[in-house]
């Protein structure tokens, strides 16, 4: 790519950041649109609606940065919570490390690589002058200059370890003062257990009741058993639905919509009153409910979640193995009642260790096939076939400017498509792994888009040929550092151009929100939707973090080889950091809190690109021909990976579980506090199924529930 | 090799058998090798020793066979501990596979190997063919019969893990039940707390108690800071010697002895008696361990052993991380008294992270450059070297059957003499790696010595080239099926005779025990040793279970290419069965009880010969043209390594702990029970270092010890 070509590219995409800035600012401002853009300061009350019009509303402000700018990491914590810190720190890290990156980069290593004459160019202008010229492929082969490049791997290797180190450490220690201050929360004191064996003699009841308490007789607070409830919850969930467009009607002035009928979509049978339709259907679907609350008592699944009095005694039962056989009486942290996830509940051992084995294969499958259904797709979906599947559209696309956007835009389209599937998958995956939080399985989907990002976005490019034969290249650990030193260089301009589109036109595109505008419109204007019928979105980590990792791998990989990359990195983090702390403030409301339970994987991921830095490193220098500094290069991987293992031993635990330290601090804190008893007293019904509350939709109570199932023994 | 160079070699160690059992019933029958043959029954009391003279002692019997064969696992058991217990499982499991594995291999296979044309001989002489025609490279390429030895792969396979599970599963019940079987043990109750804070304000006594008093208010017993006392156990040691050899002096009637000088090795200065010169001696030393004794109390070591009152506490204060910061506080299993090893104790968590780093990288290079040494020793002892080195030598090294004796035995003797430093040497290793238990030291050179001679016995023979040659093989994944598949067939004759030699032979020498039996007789009948100066040796786990693992490794391996090594190794088998038993019975003491935690090894080894197994059948299929063979096998390591990871879920959890339902089911148990009380007093002085007790060689006195330190607390 020449470097014209490059700042049409960086130009196009800053007018459309400048763009989004611009509509979002003014956009904001409009009455309606505080659902769109500030949902959750509306779930709490905060919002404030000036319903007078003024001018001043249409003119594009920056008040919303300044306001995300001032904004404290303490206050960031208590309305966001940690995984929110945890989400702005690894940005802030990023920007530490590539600002420190892009000034070594920009001001030592680039004038040598441009004195470098190994590329030979046409040096009348410099806008045709390949951006290559820039990049170490231009330094001479044998040249002394190289060992700048050498000198940097080190230095930048050493500063992002020591940055990582510090990093580690004031979050874990951040991480345990936040333990301290919150308030007891009913997963602290409660364990999972899952396999009960089953006997006929007993219920599963009074096996879990007999086994902790003779194990915990001090202890031992009480159980919930697990049950299963996928067809209540399919019932509920059918009557809310019902219930609020009951509620939607009711309010609603459209007299048009007023009958429906009886049959098939409200296509055939006799005509009759909306509104006794769907109340009919209501009571049917409370009927049945009723029916089948009472008959789930039965349906006892050899899972509970049991409940101590301490922590610490939680802890202890956490901890230890329970019974004899390490397959039975599993247990494991159970996640706040909120952040429970039913579907896919598995209560038994083998089950959980076979579909995470099914699941782990088809991830490897997705990961390294992904690409080629997309290509197959892309190849059918030309011009020509479309006009023999819709051959009435040929008229249309015989128009050239048509027909060129088609083809210029389609296969991009489809590759995007594909793309923005992948999360969603990924939950799904992990959710199948038998996972029963929901905060485990986005931290399970995060992990698992993190490789399929790096692996179909970086690795992709980087090597050519099809995904087995990348594949082939990783059983040939070798030449594995040449391969990636004639790959990764001349793939650095199509990387700064992805940073530019991928990364800073799609963060202004999230602080936009374009979708959910339309939708929003759409929804109130066309379907009658009241205002209040909104979602307040929680983030997305399983798919924002991945994408601001793989900019640190971009940048990692590219600070020696390319360092014209950095600049366009920095102004993405810069971004991200405004964008990511106006959207905690005013859109995402945390749905669960895992105590920082990310930023292990942020290390790893950083780890993980050094490495892979160290050992294009190794393969530039030998292609270099000095194999001197290729062999130097060597040690660094090993020192690295010594580092990450000290900071897995050292830090590693905190992040896991807590200390008895913590623990049995915590628990003589709050001896004194009168409040326990009355926590302790709900504690036996945290755990209670939703689903087995009674349900009524009678229209003055907006589906009532209370808790139906008393515990089992207090 | 052809078939009759084969015969001479198995017919010579056929011999050396014989004779060495035949030695062995006769010899160990006569009064004075009961020291030799049976020190265990001695130091128990139980060795009849008949001191009339009869013909019949020497008529060689097979009584003691008869008396080995017949001992019941739980008689074994109450004698020798379950560590012994598994030993034998070892075999009796390798007997099972290897038994079921020659049959088919020379039933099945070996004619199937026989009646192939791919080889061509000259087929008049039997004993000339070359025993090649018996392994799978006779078979012709692409022949329809190679699908015989795939289905005898996926057969075995499933043979062998049949086994591993039952016996996985038949030694955890044994173990459990064991553990509810046995006495209370001091290391059940305690934890070994490495890694404590030092502060200045507090010494590391008071920090312990009131650590550990806060958390564990009502199960903390008591606790024992651990001291630095490398410098008394010297003293100490110095002086058991010199009593030793005081006591020897004063029984034996040598006069000539009586009198020494007290120079330089008794060589100069004044000519003095030789009782008085060490009781003199003695008494400095007594004085001297005293004053260090008195010294050694400010001394103390950041770490202590922690006594609780129930086994469930102490598992809780192991399971649970105790401190914030995960490298203080550290907790781990604390051994038995007598299992404690000192001298490498080091209590902080960086030195023990530090140097198991260095011993990884030490243990790795000793097993890859091993052989290098040795080729330049064996490079530099040749004849005419020695002739130099030893011109006096020339006229005896000239005589033609000397220097060919030299020339044949002089390279094997030196890699002999290499082979067995290994044992030590990694002894020494894992002893430099902070464990605290001679057990644990054991079990960890057990695994380093087992990569050691699967690297360099097998590998080392079957891959030709120098050692980072054959790492480099390691390098290529993609290549090993194919270089294995060429390299291990041709191996077949030699590992044949090495079973023979290294296998047969080295087990009835193992029984026979000739060098013992020397130096027994040397000391006694030479140096004036009294008869009851022996020792009670403990089974050398960390030699004997590699050579029993290597002997299964190269069955399994060979057992589809060359079924005819698998009647040598069934044979090795057997012997090994009577022979350990009846070691077991007379000479071995247990040292210390792990409760079978070396039988994960063996799992894990099998396995690994298995997936070999699977490597070698891939590359062998592929050789021999029938890829659809090849491809076949591929989902069998795979399935292989499932059921490991099924195995290792679970059945190593219970290897590793015992579970809270056993420990309060047997800290239950015991309640009632009076002579805990007795046992809690004894409990708090259990864990003394043995060199703070007071010495006192006085002649009546054979080395007083009583508990000079109480408890810290009680």
């Amino acid at each position: 790519m020449i470097l014209s070509a490059l700042l049409t590219s960086v130009g196009i995409n800053l007018g459309l950041c400048l763009l989004y800035f611009t509509l979002f600012s003014i956009l904001k401002k409009l009455p309606g649109n505080v659902y769109v853009y500030a949902p959750r300061l509306v779930a709490e009350g905060k919002a404030r609606q000036d319903v007078d019009f003024n001018l001043e509303r249409l003119i594009p402000s920056v008040n919303w940065v300044k306001k995300a700018w001032q904004v404290t990491e303490d206050e960031l914590l208590s309305i966001s919570g940690f995984d929110a810190i945890v989400m702005m720190r690894i940005i802030i890290f990023s920007l530490r490390v590539f600002t420190f990156a892009a000034v070594v980069g920009i001001f030592v290593l680039l004038p040598f690589n441009y004195m470098g004459n190994q590329l030979s160019f046409d040096f009348i202008d410099l806008s045709t002058k390949s951006l290559e010229s820039f990049s170490i492929s231009n330094v001479d082969d044998g040249s002394g200059w190289l060992w700048i490049h050498f000198g940097a791997v080190y230095v930048f290797t050493v500063f992002v370890c020591y940055l990582l180190y510090t990093e580690y450490n004031s979050l874990s220690l951040k991480r345990v003062e936040y333990f301290y201050s919150s308030k007891p929360k009913p997963h602290q004191f409660t364990v999972l257990v899952r396999s009960i064996p089953v006997s006929s003699a007993r219920s599963i009841n009074e096996t879990v009741d007999a086994f902790f308490s003779e194990r915990y007789p001090s202890t031992y607070l009480s159980h919930s058993i697990v049950r299963r409830t996928n067809r209540i919850k399919k019932l509920v969930d059918n009557g809310d639905k019902i219930h609020r467009k009951l509620t939607r009607l009711k309010s609603s002035n459209h007299s048009q919509q007023k009958f429906t009928r009886s049959g098939f979509l409200g296509l055939f049978g006799k005509r009759v009153n909306v509104l006794d339709h769907y109340e009919k259907k209501l009571e049917n679907i409370e009927e049945n409910v009723r029916t089948e609350q009472s008959s789930i008592f039965g349906k006892e699944v050899a899972a509970a979640f049991v409940c101590f009095k301490t922590r610490f005694s939680a802890a202890t039962a956490l901890h230890i193995r329970q019974a004899v056989n390490p397959t039975e009486w599993v247990t494991e942290l159970a996640p706040d009642p909120q952040d429970v996830h039913w579907p896919f509940f598995s209560a038994s051992f083998i089950r959980i260790w076979f579909s995470s084995l099914v699941v782990i294969i088809a991830c490897i499958l997705l990961t390294v096939l992904f690409l080629a259904p997309v290509f197959i797709v892309q190849g059918l979906a030309n011009l020509e076939q479309l006009e023999t599947w819709f051959p009435f559209l040929e008229n249309i696309l015989s128009i050239t400017f048509i027909s060129e956007v088609i083809t210029g835009f389609l296969p991009s389209f489809i590759l995007q498509l594909f793309l923005s599937l992948v999360p969603p998958v990924m939950i799904m995956l992990s959710s199948m792994q038998g996972y029963i939080a929901l905060s485990q399985i986005e931290k399970s989907a995060c992990i698992k888009v993190l490789i399929f990002t790096i692996w179909n976005i970086f690795f992709a490019n980087v090597l050519s040929g099809s995904a087995l034969s990348r594949v082939d290249i990783i059983l040939e650990p070798k030449k594995i550092p040449e391969i990636l030193a004639i790959g990764v260089p001349g793939q650095a301009t199509f990387f700064i151009s992805y940073v530019v589109t991928s990364g800073w036109t799609k963060t202004s595109e999230d602080l936009f929100r374009l979708l959910p505008l339309l939708l929003s419109f759409v929804k109130r204007k066309f379907l009658g939707y009241p205002d209040d019928d909104f979602e307040v979105p929680s983030v997305p980590y399983h798919s924002e973090i991945p994408r601001i990792l793989l900019f640190g791998l971009l940048g990692v990989t590219y600070f020696f080889l390319a360092p014209l990359i950095l600049p366009f990195i920095v102004i993405y983090y810069c971004l991200a950091y405004i964008v990511y702390r106006n959207q905690l403030l005013h859109l995402y409301a945390p749905k669960y809190e895992t105590g920082g339970k990310l930023w292990p994987v942020v290390h790893d991921s950083t780890i993980f690109s050094l490495i892979l830095m160290h050992v294009i490193a190794i393969g530039i220098f030998g292609l270099k021909q000095l194999p001197l500094a290729s062999s130097l290069i060597i040690p660094l991987p090993v020192l690295t990976l010594i580092f990450n293992s000290y900071c897995h031993r050292r830090f590693l635990p905190i992040f896991k579980s807590y200390s008895a330290e913590s623990l049995v601090k915590k628990d003589r804190d709050e001896q004194a506090d009168r409040t326990m008893n009355e926590f302790r007293n709900k504690l036996t019904s945290a755990y209670e199924d939703p689903n087995l509350m009674p349900v009524q939709y009678s229209s003055d109570n907006q589906g009532l529930r209370s808790p139906l199932l008393g515990s089992a023994q207090a």
